[in-house]
């Protein structure tokens, strides 16, 4: 169906932090334009009036039993080239892993047949898994990289799109660097004024992103060439930020600062900016990122692999940090949001109760540190949307249309409802065991796209 | 298709503990009674000739590009009655959780009807995701434990089923509790006979367990009763064991012994008991299942809600204990056997790593407690089935063949292939990604079930 439409059913969305909305059969009115005109609840006086035109001219989806409504999955963090080792070398340490794994098959991006047949296949199945919002690194090839930006334009998945930037000669390969501080900064600034230019993208459905690998990859003159194109060009800003006890160690000898301090410091530290991971982070990192309106990527699925701790999500949740949820593809091996939501709760139980049974109680976790499903929600959603300061992520007159339908009773489904299930179960049950069967329909921007 | 056939293409299994082994384009040959009759891999001398005839008959199963055979999984640990609300109601601490939502649940099953559609649509869920063989918990009423029996039988799914004794009058709610201890050893007296007793279950496809619910639900009475009726019977045995510090301390303080001990000295720990959880068991605990042969069902997802502390996986599986998973269901929230492998690598990774990045890594974690994608899948097939002392959970001549056929190309499936993957890379994806679409084929005892 293809806007303007509306739609009419149950909905789910977490307008405040952490706090689940239901709305009960209402009708959401999508405009031409692809954003949400309207949201008339079954007490409106014109809600029958409006169904019945919607219905009359062939423009009403009325959701069946057992369907419902979700504002569509951001993804805040992904490594777009890395889909091919999806699931695969995951038994290595984060500097190890890239170096004999990760920057071989990012080298492979120079191709631009294997570029868009990669990304092709990437794009439809986060699509398909309801991730109508990725935040995207790219590799360091021009070309390869405005590829991704064609193929999200072409299948329409919202994006933020970094080429990424990286020139350190001892961290990166020669096969696989930026030739000088220079070519780093002027290839990025190409790309982000190619995409912009990309035919289709007059609404800016792709943004485009400056995207320092991270510090341990890139030169001070690289890093400081880049906030400055940051700062002229007003875009995104993407890196990984204290991620490791080796990243986070490595800033801090380089600089005597931490990795969040030196990112300020380079000018890259902005209202735009994502941050991927922060595990390691102190909390006056903390203080400093909430100061500048950055946002955090918590990436639990990855972490648990690379990280070395988990972030402690419960305790920035309640300081009001932006925060939201990333794949880390191919750190992380699920290309699913929703997956990541349940990683998010078991790895706030874990930091919460502790893991060493051989210690006491009291001295094994720390408590409190649990999230609720709701939160999870929120933060794959309405707080992805947030710290990217873009219209999406809930349901309200004025945002865009970004959505999907969950179908508990979809073939396939491992979704079970039973008969004293009031609205709040299902949610749960959804949250917990929808996956891919139960996703039938996604839209971007107004547009089925899945 | 059904017995007798060949199965002639790639199958992955992991014999020894940890150990994948690939059986490239092998010939699978499952007899009229359900079993393994030969495996005949291509340099075998009659491979081409038994080939070509099992082709002529009709009956061959050739797998196609992408399918590969997979053992079928073992859930060594789950709730049948549970199913209802699997997904929900995860916000409260265990005993909490027993009381409010766990047992006015349970106690629903006097109804046959409702035992019946409730479990009719568990067996067909877990067949579908690839449980082969689930030991369950049914509930304390023996006509609606019988109906989960008879359940497996319908659908062909191998079982251990337990009807739940529970008689405390301070743990146990007056509306679900056996009337005393007699009566609790009785009514699993009759359970045991006559589930063996049920129309077709000639060949034991079904079996019983002794099944006290925990220490803390029974008096001394009904588990040394039990004991006995364990003895008489010669059948499994299964309960929960240290699984929080709540319950591990409360056996502690009724008895001055731990669970494991009391466990022993009540006769319930045999080669054929499968404890589950076992977080809080010290060293002394662990020798002692080791040397009854008894088994642990590691639940590693529910673990993370309700067992405040990870298992020692890692020390156990050096150690040489007989272990398996299970999904707990509904502790746990997923009834994917799968799932469970990587909710018991992830676990595996946050104990060894340590959780809380305030602690400096040294003090963080306790390390070495990672395991690979290979121990999760064996503990998922054949480490379950040395759990049990059955002949399932690998390919060799003599086994049953209870198994099933993953398909990394399936309509919805998360999988993607890379051009230069290798069939260990392969099967770690499988690992990490396949769902329920991908299980496209599932085989209990030679029989087609989902
Ligand atoms: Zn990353
Ligand atoms: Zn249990």
């Amino acid at each position: 169906m293809k806007a303007p439409f509306s739609i009419c059913g149950t909905a789910f969305h977490a307008p405040k932090r952490g706090e689940l909305e239901i709305l009960s059969d209402a009708l959401i009115e999508v405009g031409a334009d692809g954003g949400i005109d309207q949201i008339l609840k079954p007490d409106h006086p014109h809600y029958d009036e409006r169904k019945s035109a919607a219905r009359a001219s062939g423009m009403l989806r009325l959701l069946g039993d057992g369907e419902y409504l979700l504002p569509g999955f951001v993804d805040l963090h992904i490594h777009a080239p890395q889909f091919p080792q999806l699931g695969k070398a995951l038994d290595a340490p984060l500097e190890d892993w890239l170096q004999k794994y990760t920057f071989p098959l990012e080298a492979r991006y120079s191709d631009r047949a294997f570029a868009s047949s990669v990304y092709d296949s990437l794009v439809g199945t986060l699509l398909a898994n309801g991730t109508t919002t990725a935040v995207y690194f790219a590799t360091r090839h021009l070309d390869g990289s405005l590829v991704l930006a064609e193929t999200c334009l072409a299948k329409g998945q919202r994006a933020v799109i970094g080429r990424v930037a990286m020139d350190d000669i001892h961290q990166c390969p020669d096969y696989y660097r930026d030739a000088s501080p220079d070519e780093g900064i002027e290839l990025s600034r190409q790309f982000i004024q190619r995409l912009r230019a990309l035919p289709g993208n007059g609404k800016a459905l792709v943004r485009p992103a400056v995207t320092p690998r991270f510090i341990p990859s890139c030169s001070d003159r690289l890093l400081s060439g880049l906030g400055e194109l940051l700062e002229a060009e007003a875009c995104h800003m993407q890196t990984h930020c204290s991620e490791s006890d080796w990243a986070h160690a490595y800033v801090l000898e380089r600089f005597g600062k931490s990795d969040t301090e030196m990112l300020a410091e380079f000018g890259l530290l902005t209202r735009q900016s994502i941050l991927a991971h922060a595990n390691l982070m102190g909390t006056s990192d903390f203080d400093l990122v909430q100061a500048k309106g950055s946002g955090v990527a918590h990436c639990p699925l990855s972490n648990f692999y690379f990280a070395n701790a988990v972030f402690p999500l419960r305790r920035l949740l309640d300081q009001g940090l932006h925060l939201g949820l990333g794949t880390d593809i191919s750190g992380g091996h699920s290309p699913s949001i929703l997956d990541n939501c349940r990683h998010a709760m078991t790895a706030a139980r874990a930091l919460h109760d502790g893991v060493d049974a051989r210690l006491p109680a009291a001295r094994r976790g720390a408590a409190p540190a649990r999230i609720m499903p709701s939160e999870a929600f929120w933060l794959a959603t309405a707080g992805g949307g947030e710290a990217l300061d873009l219209p999406i992520g809930l349901f309200r007159e004025g945002m865009r249309f970004d959505a999907l339908l969950v179908d508990v009773n979809a073939p396939q489904s491992n979704i079970t409802r039973a008969d004293n299930d009031g609205l709040p179960d299902i949610f749960q049950k959804i949250l917990c065991n929808a996956g891919r069967p139960n996703i039938t329909s996604v839209w971007v921007e107004g547009r089925c796209v899945s």
